[in-house]
């Protein structure tokens, strides 16, 4: 078998129409990480199914496909996560001082027990044997390709009017013991999905002032690191700058 | 400053519309892994503008932000990379045996020289300090807050026309030498970017019959690992088979 099996994708054009392109910004730019806004209301299995299958259209190393989602719908696992973010949160409050402490304090940062589902995406790191292509040197590929499949279930979601809230602070083992996992499989994101009373227009933690939106024009080097002078640059860095400004204001490049 | 402030997203409905919801999807379905078909047209300012801002729109741990992007244009640079593949890609030959080996020499791994952009995505360690909200117990959580950004990055990519090809045989300390990274600094995805002739209909991994796609319904768990049975999973485990056929066939849930 030869790559040539393999039939061209046959279309006129392979840019998407400027509506459906502006779909996909638009997920992009007002996909938020949710947390307080959960609706009891239950997701029906025909848009969970969607979604999930996004995520299975990931990305993957050697095309491993490693994940697994775990869906948590009943109350008692519910409350045993959330007793397990309960006691990490409370340590990691105390890394905070003065301030920021009272600030974190205030931060709602999960909706385990609100949201109708949570999901666990895993990384099954003996997915595909010893030797996978693409993975024989940089031995973490697989978790990106887990994490690829996160980034596809959030947007894909947020097109379905659904909010998603990653959740992160935990002790590994405590997720491990309560959903049972084997060694093999590492935990990648705990996810937190519903309906939405309503979407904020900026992530949280800009809007209470803990971090700015970096400009991107900033964080652009040319050939190597910190080089920011390079052919083109100069029209790139207007451009990035009007690009951003307009993913701000209008959550989309429509014109 | 309290939660308060950051005002709701007005809308009359949270779902996108029918067509928009379903660019989404097919932006994820036809989405691929793009190595031997790129063309040499550059690509214009305004729409790697675009790209790069989907990329910096990516949900990150803390606001962090963790991201670089470097991008390389200059051919003697793209050799130097190319070179460091290529060293790579004999070690990891060997390390397949018998039919596999011969399979695996034949694939084209990566578009370096012939892609007109390449870009390596990065996560920045310390962007923000030593302690970072949601990143107290999962130091990884920046890193995946990096691989999120690719993701988006590779879908705004595709919308576009345009095709992505992520190259990891690499060893990263040459990675960090060609490209001048500090060692706060973790390459994370090295990117090749540009317009290309035509779309694989399958992953090509699939195609040449290397591994098949798994079926999404026996990926989920209920409750916790390895659990199959579940309330609603009847009806839900229809509704994961009948989204993957669609996908496959359609590219897309369009009624």
């Amino acid at each position: 078998m030869t790559r040539a099996e393999s039939a061209p994708f046959h279309q006129a054009e392979h840019h998407f129409a400027d509506d459906a392109r502006n779909a996909i910004y638009q997920a992009i730019f007002s996909r938020r990480d949710v947390r307080s806004q959960f609706l009891p209301e239950p997701v029906s299995d025909e848009v969970l199914a969607r979604i999930l299958t996004a995520a299975h259209f990931a990305p993957s190393v050697g095309y491993m496909q490693p994940w697994n989602f775990v869906l948590i719908r009943d109350a008692v696992v519910k409350s045993r996560i959330h007793a397990a973010f309960a006691e990490a949160n409370a340590e990691a409050a105390d890394m905070f001082e003065g301030e920021n402490r009272e600030i974190y304090r205030e931060l709602k940062l999960e909706g385990i027990r609100e949201a109708p589902i949570n999901i666990l995406v895993t990384c099954d790191r003996d997915r595909a044997g010893p030797v996978v292509i693409g993975r024989t040197h940089i031995k973490a590929m697989d978790i990106y390709s887990s994490v690829c499949a996160v980034q596809n279930l959030w947007l894909a979601a947020r097109s379905e009017g659904l909010g998603v809230g990653w959740v992160s602070i935990f002790h590994q083992h405590a997720l491990r013991e309560i959903l049972a996992l084997p060694a093999r499989i590492i935990p990648i994101a705990y996810l937190c999905l519903g309906h939405v009373s309503h979407f904020y227009e900026k992530p949280e933690l800009e809007a209470v002032g803990w971090r700015p939106r970096l400009p991107l024009e900033d964080l652009v080097f040319f050939e190597q690191w910190e080089q920011r002078e390079g052919g083109g640059s100069t029209p790139l860095k207007a451009a990035l700058r009007e690009a951003q400004a307009l993913a701000i204001k209008n959550r989309s490049f429509h014109s």
